[in-house]
């Protein structure tokens, strides 16, 4: 079973419990270490909590990286995201492989010397990515690249959220203010938490390549100075064109990333409130509705479907199955199948490609 | 009961049928008069067929609207797109007032003249924006104005279809191979077919007008030069914003209508494809199935519902309601609550902008 | 054009003016005669505003009978249930062909005279159970009649409303009231209203004979002393088996006939309430959606679906292709394909065994 | 954290690892002892693969029993069915508590001893009712509880599976082949397997406690002699009813869990393939959508939720909470919110009424 040490994650972070709980439930790897909060007594109380030794909760990530190195196989970052770039530097210039949670960074500069740290020192640098563990987006993925749908000529992916529809920020909840705060969100709000999964699902699911795009951030909700609601309209390397749109003020919805695509033999939608549930339309046929579980998934997808059809999997398991991926590659040298550094670099790229679009009325900006 | 004229509508037109099916229905008007086809035998044929007194088929629309001129009550213009102008304006100068199918015109200056026209000579002029006929966008209408949403902040409306996603203009579809046909099609494809419909329901529904525009028209099907797709980013006079997306070469869809609607206070969502029924989200609270027929619907709509809750109305009763707004105003002088010459004047002004816009790309046009 | 009478329908009576309607859709038959209440001056009210030639409004539906024979092609009987059997027979002692709205009569033994009746006369005599009249519905009945599901095995259907959840018929509901009152009903309340369209349309779609049931009828709603709920188990000659479940007192339900067909080689389901769509499953294969409109209709359904897919039809468009398949009969002698006196009569004693069986404790009932 | 051992479970047993992923999804408990296997070669392998002591790998349920006494806090059954009574009943005389599979005996007698010898010694006796473990059908039971649908008057509860539609046991299925072996399975195939579930949800869910059933037992695959869907008739306490309608012959369906109660104040409805969702319709107002993870949520629906809404959770994560429950009163002393072996036991009884009824020609049975 593999080690590994967590940076982030202390009590009250919501998120910190979720990885963990997707690493038990693979039961491939094992917490041994932790520097869980800037307060080392609460790192501490959730250390014995979580039944590590006591020697290894640590007082910040730059100890735990140094002292860590060589007893732990990986170690997972979910910080708050200003953070992320110094812990996970810290990690790689250990020698240690990690995951760290999306966005990935503020700065494509910051992006680019953790990719170049992780390429150099051959170590394993991954990005929670988390939608792409589903196995339905798996199977969308083989369906498209075996040609089920034929040439893709567009793309219509969006992710509304309602839950920033009001003020929130100001009235003392916790996640929000630190998602407006612009020092500690990179200048975006909802383009790096909802948007960047958009940016990185089309390409991933598609095999396409964007190369140019237009965008106009909004803030929908009055004195909120960062994006709250953004329209991107994108192109591609094959000539393939698209529209995404997310948001997190749009009252009423829940969590309702779509992805729909339409080639020239076929369309394919799939909608993360109902994950195990695939929708494709072969040109001039009835739809067909591609149940998770069933003979249908391609091998691909199946090896990543756990409970048998009708059985709802879900957000956890997706999860869970990006850390399956990651500790294969780490455990038996398996081909990379997660997100990577170089998907967040790029995720952080796109974020600074669309604030430059906005700002010069929603020019088209080359990716480069 | 009230006495009509069809000009257009002959043997093998769809959508004369339609119309005629759909004034049956309601029992407010019979038809004694049309001049159906070009083919002047063609016309006879269809006038026995539907028991219309012979000397009542005419061979052309302006032989039609100059001896039936005080003999009907109106007239109902189906031909095909670039025929709508002389022959609306033919009735008009003989003093009829006329229903046209849409989209209104090819050009706006000939739209201004239309409307013009009508205002002068005080005639009802009016345009079939078939889904404001749904009771329950009335019902959506009524809700926004009476403030169930708050303020509108953010618009997202979607029209896909996807019987275009093949070239089938180049295979004898006879639909098709007019709509593509530059001349017979004012220049547009599917922004006049589909596009249109958007235009109209956005501020029909919200309340909301449009002010400033920014298109990307595709052709996303190969050698096909007219637009089968495209993205309009939008901004209304409240400064809320928006983004539409039509398309007839969404492989898999079908009519994809789709009209969401997100305020300060609450969201709603209608979907052409499932019309009885309406999702209403309070902000903070479960989301709501409003279903037509029910205590639920507010007067405006309750008034064109025919149907006991659960027996579900549809397109061609949709279209009956706009035909009984029409003639109650004509036959009682009730205040015109249906898709006028003005509106259809404004659909032709959006889709030259859109034009404009897209060829100058994706650049912001004000709307005047 | 046929010319026919209405007996019944008169103010207020909602469904007169659904048959009237449906009729005037299909432009196949014109109303000339009508006796539409017990009320002479009401009747002559509604004669007026419908048009009809003063002479042509009855007193009574026998003296309609007596002097229209012949001079309309058939009479739309739609009075209150405990009318239906003089009313009928009137009709049919006279020549004239009818249509009566269901459910038929009270006892066997008078459904089994006008059966009687119809056939010696050589007339044409039918029963509106509306639902069948669903394109889907027909497109059913073809699948299954092709092999599609193989043999079939297992019928579910359902048909839960929740209009009677309260009692209604105590707080002056003109429906509930006749509905309720023993002497007008026949002594069923929901079963003749609910029960009787699932009787019908699962041996219409399957092509099963019913058997032998056993049922139990529920009077949920406290003071009521007939049936608002019932539960039948159901066997048919193939050895195939099923289970109907009708209620107006399921609190929150609309109008949900749902009916279920499981083979040996796939599934159908149809739902009501979403009438353009049909799910059928092969077996081990992905479900498919099936709708109206496309290429995968089949001629029996194809030549009933009038608008193009995704323009959803509705119940008023299935009431008029009764009306279609009806009138074709009588206008060129075409196959009756619609709902016969000898459906209506089977439906009698349907209801008769249900009743048999309850009072017995769900005792075992052959059917004849 | 407590420690466990697991009986059954061995390589390729897929209900082993699924009670292994929930307990470790948890946290709570840690897999210290097993006899995974009849054959100690396959059982220490897995022992190895779970990194367990090699010395706590048993040939028999009894040793593991006699030896863990005293160092487990509990012990999970997962054997085959006719299994679970010897290995329930040697856990219990070791003094041990027990979580056992469902369905939990052959025959009441074998139930009563075992919840006898429970009580007795103290014991906590458990048995996976996964459904019971869904955060929504805790919101359910405790929206009926406090009034939100009034008193209950009908409850239909189906739970249709269709992967029993073709002869598999005949062709090599394992799970098909001891589940349609009479000796293995006490008699009953789909009833146990799927049919226990509905007869344990519906009185949890309602409150309602069951009093006379009349059921009829089908086998509706050629050449089965066990049952492979019912209906049964239910009447409770209060005087309310309902219908149950299980099946693995359902060609189509594929874990179709399906409850609605209807009361007089309003009705629900929960769908285990949609289990975040539950649609609750007051009555006469329009139906509500409620969804996991929101300000809805009842106090002990929101115990059990633990990603937020729109993050769908699972299947898995529903037997987890099962656990979570189960260890909280062993840990804690906490009240019992599991099913237990009084529900198992009531569960055999059930199933003993449902085939005497049957075998008596659908004749009502008394539940004592």
């Amino acid at each position: 079973m593999l080690k590994y040490a967590m940076i982030g994650g202390g009590p009250g972070a919501f998120v910190g419990g979720v990885h963990r709980r997707a690493l038990a439930l693979n039961g491939q790897a094992r917490l041994v270490a932790g520097c869980f909060s800037r307060d080392l007594e609460k790192s501490r109380v959730l250390g014995r909590e979580l039944e590590l030794d006591g020697d290894r909760v640590y007082a910040t990530p730059e100890e735990l990286a140094r002292l860590e190195a060589g007893d732990v196989d990986f170690a997972v970052v979910v910080t708050s995201n200003e953070a992320h770039y110094p812990n996970v530097k810290a990690c790689l210039l250990s020698g240690i492989n990690v995951m760290c949670d999306k966005p990935f960074t503020h700065t494509s500069a910051q992006a680019e010397e953790l990719v170049r740290l992780a390429r150099e020192r051959r170590l394993v640098l991954a990005v929670t990515y988390t939608y792409a563990g589903y196995p339905m987006v798996r199977q969308m993925r083989e369906m498209i690249a075996r040609g089920d749908v034929g040439e893709v000529r567009f793309v219509n992916c969006e992710y509304p959220q309602g839950w920033l529809a009001e003020p929130v920020e100001t009235s003392g909840n916790v996640q929000a203010s630190w998602r407006t705060d612009p020092e500690r969100s990179g200048g975006v709000l909802s383009l790096g938490d909802v948007g960047t999964h958009v940016e990185y699902l089309v390409p991933h699911v598609t095999g396409l390549t964007l190369t140019r795009l237009a965008a106009r951030l909004d803030s929908l909700v009055e004195g909120r100075t960062l994006d709250d609601n953004g329209v991107i309209l994108t192109e591609y390397d094959t000539g393939a064109r698209g529209v995404y749109w997310y948001s997190q003020a749009a009252t009423g919805t829940v969590n309702g990333l779509r992805l729909r695509v339409f080639g020239d033999r076929g369309g394919l939608e799939w909608f993360q409130e109902d994950p195990d549930h695939l929708r494709y339309t072969p040109i001039n046929e009835p739809a067909r509705i591609i149940t998770r579980g069933t003979p249908e998934l391609l091998p691909g997808a199946m090896a990543y479907s756990h409970t048998p059809a009708g059985h709802p999997e879900g957000w956890l398991l997706a999860f869970a199955n990006i850390y399956k991926s990651f500790c294969d590659t780490i455990a038996t040298g398996a081909a990379m199948d997660f997100p990577t550094g170089e998907d967040g670099l790029r995720g952080v790229r796109f974020m600074e490609a669309c604030l430059q679009s906005s700002r010069q009325g929603t020019a088209w900006i080359d990716i480069p």
